[in-house]
């Protein structure tokens, strides 16, 4: 879980500006390094003419565990809406290691990986079983997440800075 | 376009393994960089409750701009499908800059931006009009692509090795 | 065009009250019957495991092709919004008469098919090409919609119940 | 779960030809005149601009929830695939009659409703609970399926048939 891509991106379109990637967070592919754990089955709508998921379901994947993990941590994200906050994506990852299928049921594990003033990262694992392989790694994704409220960026809740503060 | 991630990730899960990440481009922010342009108006049923475009859905417009080069290229992916070859995605990444609303006509900008003996790198740059601001940045990725038959990794048509001599 | 559907439901669960499903539109398979026409090209996202497009994405293909309908007659979909107003989809009807795959270009005619003072229902005919048929009808539909205004049902703008006078 | 869509479409634009709609069944808003229930949360994803769940979702509820009928009665839909049948979507209706939002969590009542040679019919409802109302029904909706071996239509399953003679 160590920070592993070169953060410093030195951008010449944008006037020799240099822009950082905030994504700095290497998901682990043992579940023992995650916090949280949600099981989700494939459905037929989610597979693709390749008879497997298709890649941007992935997200949506890691997006209802979000939910559920928020939830499960007494900060439900219909809460964080009822309060004015909107948690925007910033930066998506996903490593895709071997396909799911229809009706596949996975684990999806979720870890709170990164806390910034502004941002907030979350890294994923995705396993599921095989009938002749056992348990594999099918994909490993992060999130970097912003705060806004109105549609302009703000603070992050301070039980999340918390959070935060207890990672490192 | 230079590779900017850290392509080194040791992975003690792994045992000791190192593990490299394929994903080496940094995606341009200057439509000059890309080579090929191609226009998508954003559909209603690609909104969320943020009243903006979901963050999946930039996956599904990196590939139908794909699809649109690849035909315009003289390669179209039905071809590479009656021949039996899938180019299954690797890996993504997404950068989100500034969201896309409804009914918003974007440009999306690629650019064949690596190739080795068994992928290949796809850079995007999305750019969209707004009345106050002029043309601004909404959004920029890579997608990372192997080449499958029958479900299993084969080596890349000749036409795009080629295509990645060029490159270099 | 006629209205085909028997109109009353008689709804023993709601305590003998009848209901009526607002649908009455048969949608004909004649471009000929139709006013506006768009065209679309099907996104590899919107395959599934059988290889065809999905089945829930024919809805997606309506509702662009009604935005694109709304445009062209001067009264855009954004323009509605920036009055307060929305256009809930109320009842859909899909006939699937023949599968569209990756890559099929379609034609989605449309025809503004009956108002009432609270509804109005549009009409549907897709069709392709086909190497070996010709054009051939992939789909049939029918949408039902309503008018709010807050969230709450509202009068249909005078234009719109001004076109539903002239298709009596 | 009477027959209520007058079944005949005259169809002149077929060359006076008769034309069936297979679809035949009201589905009722009472959930005793159903035979099973599943429940879904809806998904961020799952919402669109007006931040309820788009209308095309609902199909994607139904189809989970068939997928889950069918496991249920020992008749799993990969069983259907490994034997070389697919169960295509003919034709679907849907009434929305309440929005869902964000983080709901709704039962999917199911009845397989009507059985032909070569057709059979789902019927549909959904419902959700909600803070002020109680239960409250979001939606009905039917889809009528056909069976199809290597893309051609086949005979149902003998054991669907067999169901389909216990409605009557």
């Amino acid at each position: 879980m160590l920070a592993s891509f070169d953060p410093v991106f030195p951008n010449p379109s944008l006037g020799g500006q240099t822009r950082r990637v905030r994504l700095s967070v290497e998901p682990s592919t043992n579940p023992d390094d995650y916090e949280f754990e949600h099981t989700i089955r494939v459905r037929f709508v989610e597979t693709d003419g390749m008879n497997v998921v298709h890649h941007s379901n992935f997200l949506a994947y890691f997006e209802e565990t979000r939910v559920a993990y928020l939830q499960h941590i007494g900060h439900p994200y219909t809460a964080w809406r009822d309060a004015g906050l909107e948690s925007p994506v910033l930066e998506s990852f996903v490593s895709y290691r071997r396909p799911l299928e229809f009706d596949d049921v996975m684990k999806v594990h979720l870890r709170l990986a990164a806390v910034t003033r502004a941002t907030f990262q979350m890294a994923y694992l995705i396993t599921a079983d095989d009938s002749e392989a056992g348990t594999s790694v099918r994909a490993t994704g992060v999130t970097v997440h912003g705060c806004t409220s109105g549609g302009r960026p703000t603070r992050l809740p301070a039980w999340l800075a918390e959070l935060g503060r207890n990672l490192a």
